[in-house]
This record gives structure tokens, sequence and C-alpha cells, in this order.
């Protein structure tokens, strides 16, 4: 298979998150190239954030490896320990299951891109900022438990 | 974990082809991400070329997919159906089994970059263009099952 047609694959601006939450992914764009381009044993996308935009609310992954590498632009990657500027070229990795959460805001003027890598098993997870796990089976809730009336896309 | 100081991974130039296949990637180094920063789930690494460098011979894996993403320069993909240049920001796929091999020339006067991620079980694979195969167990042989004195790096 030559190069992929970035174009051909849907760009998707959509979220599970229940509101408020689902505000700042407002502006991120993906291509999810996993499967559509035939890929079935990591996950791949493409994503765009608009200015404003974040990548998702900060989170971790129980037991799926994360690796990004950024291609156009600059975000601001937000972990335990602060903000890191990351240009064309930074890589980042979070490893499953350290619950320093990580995700990257759009603080500059113009739109930035980058690919982000999945792979492992979908065991849950959580978010840093907010009362909100990630369950296995998609669905969303409160750290006690109480379910989110919202479904994981 | 902040983003992934590469200067601090080893760029490794070696590699197990026997001779004369091992010529063509003389000017290739490369970073082998994973397990370095803690990734386990799917294999990552960061690759220069130097000018005329490829990438490996033309190959292909039976049971991994493969996935690419320039960073820097300008090199060009080999593949049955002839070349296609990629650029900073192009992607290629190369979904497992399929034996439509695949390499990276350096063919430009510059150095090029690039991310290769793999996942899957390594259950061997070929080189299209030569007279040899690789096994699970990391050995090469002829395409007869000969083997050659040389070990898979």
């Amino acid at each position: 298979m030559p190069k992929v047609d970035l174009e051909s694959i849907a760009q998707l601006n959509r979220t599970g998150y229940p509101a408020p939450f689902n505000e700042a992914v407002a502006g991120r764009f993906q291509r999810r190239l996993s499967p559509a381009t035939g890929l079935t044993d990591f996950g791949v996308s493409h994503v765009v954030l608009k200015p404003g935009a974040w990548s998702s609310q900060r989170h971790w992954h129980n037991g799926e490896d994360e690796f990004l590498v950024m291609l156009e632009g600059e975000a601001v990657l937000v972990e335990d320990d602060g903000p890191t500027v990351l240009r064309p070229g930074d890589i980042a990795v979070w490893p499953k299951g350290s619950t320093n959460g990580h995700h990257l805001r759009n603080e500059s003027e113009a739109d930035c891109a980058f690919i982000v890598v999945g792979g492992g098993v979908n065991t849950g997870g959580g978010y840093n900022d907010i009362d909100m796990l990630f369950s296995p089976e998609g669905t969303y809730t409160h750290k006690d438990g109480t379910p989110y009336p919202a479904k994981r896309l």
C-alpha cells in the first residue's frame, strides 16, 4: 500500500464526554487510521487541534500504552509535573498503568497536528482533574461508580 | 513522563543482515524507543537515513502490522507497484500478511527521519528482491530454507 490518503479518511469531531467535559474538545478533529487502513495490531489516530482545543481531558489508561509524535504547530503537554511545550518532531510516551495523566492543549494561535498510537488491552482508566473514570465497557462513571448518562466513542 | 529526550537513547547503526545485504543499510541510524521509554505494547523506532541509505531490504512481515510517519527530509517508498515519494507528515501503513514488500530509500542529498511502529506477533517474513527469509527465531535463511550464518538484531 502506498502512502495513506488522509483526505479519504473521515475526520471526526465527536466525543462521548458528558457535558460540560465535552466543551474542551470541541476543536479536536480526529482521523482514525485503524482499522480504516487495515491496521489491527494497534490503534493510530491523526489529530488536529484548533487554537484553544484540548486533545482530551487529562487522563490515564490502566492497560494501554500510548505514543505521540508532533507533526505541525505547537501544543502544551500537561502532566502532574506541569507543562511541556511540544513542537514538530517531539515525542512523548505514556506507559500503561501510570496515573500521572496527560493531555495536550493548543494554546497557540494556529492549528497543531500530531499522531497518537495506542496498544494493549482496554482495562479502563481515569481523568485526573474531573470526577470521571472510563470502563472497559465504554461507559463513564463518577469516581464513586455512579454512571454518567454518556457512552465513550 | 514529559517528552522523550531522543539524545538519551542509543542511536544504533548495526544490522544482522548477512553480506552483501548489509551494505544498503550502512547509513541507517535507529533509536529503539520500546522498551527504552517503558512502552511494551508495540515497538517504536526513530530512524535517520543518511543520503543513499535504505531503511531495510524490501520486506514484509507475516504477523506484524507496521506504520510509518515521515518527520524530516524526503525518502522514496518502494513497493511492488513502484516508487512513492514521502515528505514530512506523510504516512504509510503495511498491514501484516501482505507480501507486497516495502522499504524506504533516501535518494536525496540530505538526511531524512521517520518514526516506525510495529505490533503483533513475529511469525517471520521475507525479502522481495533477494533470496532471504527471516524466522520467528531471529535467523535468516535462503528461500529454500538453507541458513545464512547471520542473526537478526
